[in-house]
């Protein structure tokens, strides 16, 4: 079907309503079922490498054809390393325990009531994406393992590759005798196609969109249902003046070059002026050393390599070797930095004065506070959670790394003996 | 200030702002002083009953002159009975346990981090009520002791009691020293306001819309904030083919006629064909005894004083001496007739089958699902929550019944001593 023919409105509905029936069956689909699809989903995908890679080859091309980055190709490309690594993730994910039907609390009332309250799944998941083509199957399948009906809708260069995985997941999900309605995948690289289901909030719970700032901010602008996202991790580790200096050394070095492109990488450093004039800065020096463009301040002018910053560089998210630096004075300086240009995403303090952490961690609101750690453990898998569709940042619901528990809802179940209200 | 007079937009953002910032305070206020704000509240409401009652006189006036029904009028009216119930309500949220910095859970990872999970107040709650003054002292309070900020907007017919009200919980706040702007109520009848409330993303958490349909209906449709909300409480009870018949007449009875006008009041008895063919429908000549208009479909025209259904009362909220009554085939009827016509308020069923009840339970999806009990339990009271804000039916974040614990969020503190990520 070419795409020009398609009324992508009332595609759209119809997928919606496909989903949301979908989900009327999985909420209450046993445990054995949605790991026997997940484990069917991985043995498909790697019984069908050749055909998954040939799709990706298609891929590769029409991005090339696009012109797309040496970055963009990269994380496009599919080989059979990567295949195994969604294999593997659709294993652990299946191995998870199932977070459905938990109970939560319960408690007595003396009308003679027990009250329980019990996990649910949210029901009908939108996940919006971009280049990954692996994201069809880490996203569909934690929306499966916490219940939920998935409608993916990966980026267009990543078309056939994301149509080959699900074709896959459907294969599960078929095998367990679960509704193949519960992973649909959006049949156009029309763009209407995500302005649609933005607005289907008689069908779509919650919308996760997985890429950078442009994605999430149109996302969160237009999107008329809840919205499971961060949009920038603007990270700050606090050097305070009673931080010890190897572990801020060893800290700071890790936190921002391990990984650059990742959301829990510092972003900006918040130095103590005491600490400055006690012990200088030897982590700057060693981010120098590393590679890593420093803006500093003016009291770090002094420091060999230190490169002058603009206003611009407070809360600014670089994704790359480049950190901002500022000094401040103490705790109530740093508080206020990180209120002012913060995401409330991650933020760290180092420090030996458990007085002054506590400070930190309570009086901050970020969706992570961290404490003598680096600010790159701010992922769903280093928290225990299993796999994550994203971590979010909102007041509301999911906020931090974002696992299928994450993508639960919970309802009360109340029991009686013909018990009548007073 | 006259209405005519006031830049709406601009108070709005004003008040919008100094909401932020009381919240960034309040949010590690002591619980301790958060118990003083409210005691003091209380104090304060009793020492000034004469000035309440007096502006309530004016409200009165008001109503009269617009020509409030009595209903109205009556929700209106303030005495001193009422404002002790006012005092009384203020004591009993002072003394609930305070839910900011509870520790939800906490684990330790081999990386050498310990994550804890902590109770943290949501920001800036919006609370939009009709003509109950009360619900100034009620909704503050609640908001307060979960380290919110609150911003009132009381119904135009209760402008001068709410603002008496509000004075006295400003006196609270500022004898035990917490910001005054904690509770701000909005100085305008002007409905721009609300408009202006809806859309202040970047000061505004949540709002809560406290009245009939109508307003929540249109916050639910214009808000782009988040809302914690029932539109209606179409509540369903289901008499299973094992029901105990008197356990059965006793709850139906109750769930209807105890108070008509709540959320939790049945609107609608699904009847097992099973039940019906060995019982009939005793309960259904009870609510005919009682006074109530029973609307049948035609298996149970035979039973004397039951009227002709039309397809209108199914998924119809009376809130009056009415109900409408259906027979179905067993569990799945019932069922598929609640996720057609239901509210995912509240749904009970009545049956001695506990495998029975377990479907119901587990297989259907509303906030509060019931097991031989009385509908009307539906309330944060009865749930053991103290004071409640409403009842919400959305499948995010608050669900069933918002107290306080429920007008809060979370973040992740985490401590490691140097950790680093390999």
């Amino acid at each position: 079907m070419k795409d020009s023919d398609m009324d992508i409105q009332a595609v759209m509905a119809e997928i919606g309503a496909k989903a949301k029936a979908a989900a009327g069956t999985l909420a209450y689909a046993s445990a054995e079922r949605k790991h026997a699809a997940l484990i069917g989903a991985a043995d498909a995908v790697w019984a069908n490498r050749a055909e998954i890679i040939a799709a990706n080859d298609k891929d590769m091309i029409f991005g090339a054809d696009k012109g797309l980055s040496p970055a963009m190709m990269d994380r496009l490309k599919l080989d059979e390393e990567r295949i195994r690594a969604v294999v593997d993730g659709l294993r652990a994910v299946a191995e998870q325990p199932d977070p459905v039907g938990e109970l939560l609390e319960e408690w007595d009332m003396a009308s003679g009531l027990h009250i329980a309250r019990v996990r649910t799944p949210l029901g009908v998941i939108g996940v919006i994406f971009e280049s990954r083509p692996n994201v069809t199957a880490d996203a569909g399948a934690l929306c499966l393992k916490a219940g939920n009906a998935a409608i993916l809708r990966p980026g267009s260069e990543a078309f056939n590759s994301a149509q080959a995985i699900h074709a896959c997941m459907i294969q599960g999900l078929a095998q367990a005798n679960l509704p193949t309605d519960a992973i649909q995948i959006i049949p156009t690289r029309d763009r209407a196609a995500v302005g649609e289901m933005l607005t289907m909030t008689d069908t779509v719970d919650v919308i996760v969109p997985r890429g950078g700032k442009g994605l999430v901010g149109l996302v969160q602008s237009e999107a008329r249902v809840p919205v499971f996202a961060h949009l920038e991790g603007i990270v700050h580790i606090y050097v305070d003046r009673d931080a010890d200096v190897d572990k801020t050394r060893k800290v700071i070095v890790n936190a921002k070059t391990r990984r650059t492109g990742i959301c829990g990488a510092v972003e900006c450093l918040l130095i103590d002026r005491a600490f400055l004039d006690a012990h200088g800065a030897p982590f700057l020096e060693d981010l120098i050393a590393a590679g890593v463009e420093v803006r500093g301040d003016s009291p770090l002018h002094s420091i060999n390599g230190v490169i002058e910053s603009t206003p611009q560089d407070w809360g600014h998210e670089y994704l790359d070797m480049i950190v901002a630096a500022k000094t401040v004075d103490g705790l109530d300086g740093a508080m206020a930095h990180i209120r002012q240009y913060g995401s409330n995403h991650t933020d760290a303090i180092m420090t030996e004065n458990a007085a002054t952490a506590a400070r930190f961690l309570n009086e901050l609101d970020s969706a992570i506070l961290m404490h003598n750690a680096s600010t790159q453990f701010a992922d769903g898998g280093e928290f225990g959670m299993g796999a994550e569709i994203g971590i979010a940042t909102g007041k509301l619901h999911a906020r931090g790394p974002v696992g299928a528990k994450q993508l639960t809802s919970f309802k009360y179940q109340v029991t009686g003996d013909g018990t009548i209200r007073g």
